[in-house]
């Protein structure tokens, strides 16, 4: 495995790949979610062609709307490195701050559509930070294929609509969400929960699935309104502080007013300081 | 010279193409300016080098913030061929705009320093427009080297920054502003000039050039307030309507307050209907 330091030399060493080259972005402290992205762009690609697995760790500060969540973000980079060595990636890129930004920063690459609603609406700036970011990372890398994990599932439909938009000849891969036996949602942030916290925060991914189940097994469809006010109950009851809970479109991320295909049932809460995100689709 | 006319050939043509490519952005009517761009660019390859040239033609709405102007914007099709024939370009890529922008387009991106003064005053949204074209041509065509005319001094400053702040590995070459006989800066708005505006726009350079001789041939040097106020009246008597005079620093685009080595007199101004842009370095 390559580790590349500097944007500078992963531009030379672009510049000198003949081969198609895949990326995963992250921000590192890699768990098993951040390996099954690697895994599934690796499974899109077939024996017998030659291609280039980028994996980048860089903690963007211009994504952090919060000082205090960027300072306590996690850094496991020994543990890192090993899985990466681990995933068979080619490239790892971890590059500093000062080379990624410089200081008088003048450019700004903004969805203005998407990113409005649900984590855009509670972390103003979030989706400014990771659409420069990522579009930074697509100009240095010029990946053919990304991969994203679907927990994170307004981003996906954010860079989804960055790579129409800006003409990315990219495919992205959106990789189904890794969970935890007790079903949580892998999640960087989980390292920063105490075991309490950490125990409770299984009830968000059985309260999704109870919510759903309910809403399948019955002959009549529960109504949206009656689902969420009925999940907010048990989790507020539990002591989750809720951000949001509610029922969009997977694509547009509109409030769905029927219980479709596209039907995406959301949540974003808070257990003490910490925020997770977790969602199902209520038919699959 | 192969014809592309949509993105989809493009990227298709891009990720076959193993060797550099080239790019000269244009919005067509074609003039001796872009051809000298075509040249700028190809005396930079080494003869044993296989690089492809691309050059694109495409009127782009958005960089437009009046509607006149681009319904008004000459097209010169049959001619533009045949220049680019001439010019050994490899690739044009001439696209609709139905295929270049999604009706429902979410993304933008902006410069916010450099884009604020000088034309992007007068002329709010246009450099946005321009980053985002630039950005797209960018991404389908993958360059390595772009060249711009230095007749559009801040549109150059504005993607110096661009290439800088989203990591682009591209090579920006400034190009010297191609110019009439009588010293008018060729630009294709210049078709739309009547015979006598377009015999009266030769005096815009003679203007700047004598304000520069003023000011090396003079002993002291005139001060920047004064060269201003002199030129002003000149070409304010002619019934030119100033937009812009004043002299800036070529990089930061910041009011120079010296005549330093970065100086820049740079004019905008109307003739009739028709906006003309003009600029001296007041040092050589």
């Amino acid at each position: 495995m390559l580790i590349i330091k500097t944007t500078k030399e992963l531009i030379k060493w672009r510049n000198q790949c003949q081969h198609f080259v895949d990326l995963v972005p992250t921000m590192g402290a890699l768990h098993a979610g951040h390996l099954s992205l690697c895994e599934a762009i690796k499974s899109k690609t077939q024996p017998d062609e030659k291609r280039y697995l980028v994996l980048s760790i860089y903690i963007n500060p211009k994504q952090f709307d919060n000082l205090n969540d960027l300072n306590n973000y996690p850094s496991t980079i020994d543990e890192d490195l090993r899985l990466c060595r681990e995933s068979n990636v080619d490239v790892l890129f971890i590059p500093e701050s000062s080379d990624m930004y410089a200081a008088d920063t003048s450019v700004s690459v903004n969805e203005n559509c998407l990113s409005l609603s649900l984590c855009g609406a509670t972390r103003p700036g979030h989706f400014d930070g990771v659409c420069l970011v990522v579009s930074k990372l697509f100009n240095l890398v010029r990946p053919s294929r990304v991969a994203f994990g679907k927990k994170d599932f307004q981003q996906i439909a954010i860079i989804k609509r960055l790579i129409r938009d800006l003409s990315y000849p990219i495919e992205l891969i959106a990789v189904a969400t890794k969970r935890e036996a007790d079903g949580l949602a892998m999640s960087s942030r989980n390292l920063r929960l105490s075991k309490e916290q950490r125990a409770k925060s299984a009830l968000i991914y059985a309260a999704l699935q109870s919510a759903k189940n309910t809403n399948t097994s019955s002959s009549q469809e529960l109504c949206i309104d009656e689902i969420g006010r009925k999940l907010e109950q048990e989790l507020s009851a539990l002591e989750f502080k809720i951000d949001y809970l509610t029922v969009v479109n997977v694509d547009t991320l509109k409030s769905c007013s029927s219980l479709d295909s596209k039907a995406l049932l959301v949540i974003a809460c808070f257990i003490g300081q910490i925020r997770l995100i977790d969602s199902i689709m209520l038919h699959d």
